[in-house]
């Protein structure tokens, strides 16, 4: 049985290890997981991105557990998800809701139990005191009816698909940028509608225009340090520069808008 | 059985993995938890903070690994602590005084069985050849008076307890500085005396008042950025400001004093 | 059973974790330890020495699945390398050239049998979809000859070992900066010819003389700040300093040039 924490708390503190050792005095044989503990603080929509990007590579039953939770010690919900063979336990605040929109379903509940929680429970580490107690709830075949009650929605965060327009025009958006300072698009590779490195794609971000596509980073047929876009690993398209942060060369920022366009012959003959 | 790892090694190195290795060479079985690898190089007090916030949370029977040691090679002492159903292997330098100081019973012994070291043992990486070893040894079910003896006093650092003036006046210290710039004191909720968030209290850090406290961080009956007081989840009173530093803000430091007192009407009215 | 990781990743996205999600999936009782995931990316050659400094310290039959990866995507081979009881998966860019040279014999397979692989293989995310799914299996006891066959020779870097010149002059390397600034050279002890702290020993780096060699950290007979040699917990000479940086003092870099030399009495007596 493994269970996972993504949190903004860092790594410095004992915030993740008293989680740790909450849960493994409830359940000593489940496996942690660390997905990240270096979420921005606050930035739900970086949590729910590497959420996102990982949760399908664990296995059936899995239990994830995941703390970006601004509102930590107000009347906002912590929740449960079940959903694609998984648990999700979360502030209820939008980061489960990618996931909630890609799966086709989801049950969600309001956990209302509170004889599972860590006693005091704190007003400002619900991470240690709620979630992680809950989580190792969970992992003892606790039932997710048993710990709340099912509610019809929970907080969505806007669509994380983009928007396409009627000249078929993409408009999107920066998800996520990457240790290696890549930024990762909410553009798929439905997007680039087949199109492969040949096609004759218009990317723009911050005024910069960017149309080379590659298949690898290791394409040496091209220049270096030009940027380009690729299918990136958690399946959306990707902005790298080799040997480079794409992500400095554009000045990009997590949540900024792009936009997408395919040259046609017409635009061609007219742009020359 | 759980083994837990808190040293000032950073991450980047292979040291805390070798930490690892032996233990696993010794115990296959036991489940691993860092505590943060991350205290500042030699600050003693930063890694007995976060061992001091953490170690309840884990289950009895943990062994506790504490490695921040700026005397590694010289003659001081490797010790284990036996206390509140736990064991905490240290070097002698005052790491695990705090733990000690709170609870009421421990037993520490001086480790002089050097057939459980990893050999050779170097001069300068105790962690892997004196500390993770001797570990390993007491998670196999040795007894720590197999490991070493007895003794009657292990170094101390100064108290964690603030001073109580006659006049009520408080004087104490930032004990620990956190991923989120809040500052921990060596205050705790005793010394509000009960008094909740309507309290005339006066906290002055670097020449700075502070006097609003609050209940949890997304109270936003306040103004935004201003700092305030609250009972943070090690059981400490701490320093904070919404979406800030509150260190950054009050230039703070590890280490340094304040002064915490109450007005009265008294005061209010010599005031005005 | 251990599998542990190293790659230059870093630990603020979701590829650890779903590598980590990958082996689970396929193997759930496998111990996973991570060496280091903060490689400078594309470092090889800090890859490799933190592997070299690691592997020693783990139990027989430990898989290590290290991932510094410049080529990916490209036709650069996947290799495991069986070598000192364990084995080893990797790019085959010269990450496992360093163990090989120290051991006697090693064995190398070219992975080949892409039904192990997680399926499709991106090209940038090998690290997840061939080499984690591919320690799984090893860690299932799948043999390396029916993951692969059998090569000649895998890519090597350069030799890890200093050049001896005819009159004593050892010409070598700063192989890696560690978390507390101090730089590890490729002079073992070895180099040291069995002189001890009353050497007259010359290390030149960066145009600075370093004589002093030290047993241990807190040798506090020698004077503070000043540049030191003491043998590693590595087996290699490092240069540091008290509480203080030395590759900072010494503006050292990965990979630079040193050179050692010993005094005679007629270098004493011709320096008059």
């Amino acid at each position: 049985m493994v269970i996972t924490l993504l949190t903004d708390f860092g790594t410095q503190d004992y915030f993740v290890a008293a989680m740790k050792g909450v849960i493994l005095s409830r359940n000593p044989s489940v496996q942690i997981v660390d997905i990240t503990h270096q979420v921005p603080p606050q930035d739900i929509r970086a949590g729910a991105f590497n959420l996102l990007a990982a949760y399908r590579d664990f296995p059936p039953g899995t239990i994830h557990v995941a703390v970006v939770d601004p509102g930590v010690g107000s009347d906002r919900r912590a929740i449960i998800m079940d959903c694609a063979g998984q648990l999700f336990v979360a502030p209820d605040n939008g980061l489960l809701s990618w996931i909630a929109q890609r799966e086709s379903k989801s049950l969600v509940y309001h956990v209302t139990n509170r004889s599972f929680f860590r006693q005091p429970v704190s007003n400002t580490f619900h991470g240690r005191d709620v979630f992680a107690p809950v989580a190792a709830g969970l992992s003892n075949g606790v039932a997710p009816s048993e710990l709340g009650t099912l509610i019809d929605a929970m907080i969505q965060m806007e669509s994380i698909d983009p928007t396409v327009r009627d000249d078929g025009r993409i408009e999107g958006t920066i998800l996520h940028i990457d240790h290696f300072g890549n930024c990762i698009t909410n553009l798929t590779a439905e997007h680039l509608g087949g199109r492969g490195t040949d096609a004759n794609l218009k990317l723009i971000v911050n005024e910069t225009l960017i149309s080379s596509v590659r298949q690898f980073f290791s394409d040496q047929a091209r220049e270096d340090s030009q940027l380009f876009m690729f299918l990136g690993s958690a399946g959306f398209i990707e902005i790298a520069a080799p040997n480079a942060s794409a992500a400095a060369i554009l000045k990009a920022r997590t949540g900024q808008s792009l936009a997408l366009s395919a040259s046609t012959v017409r635009d061609e003959i007219g742009s020359t």
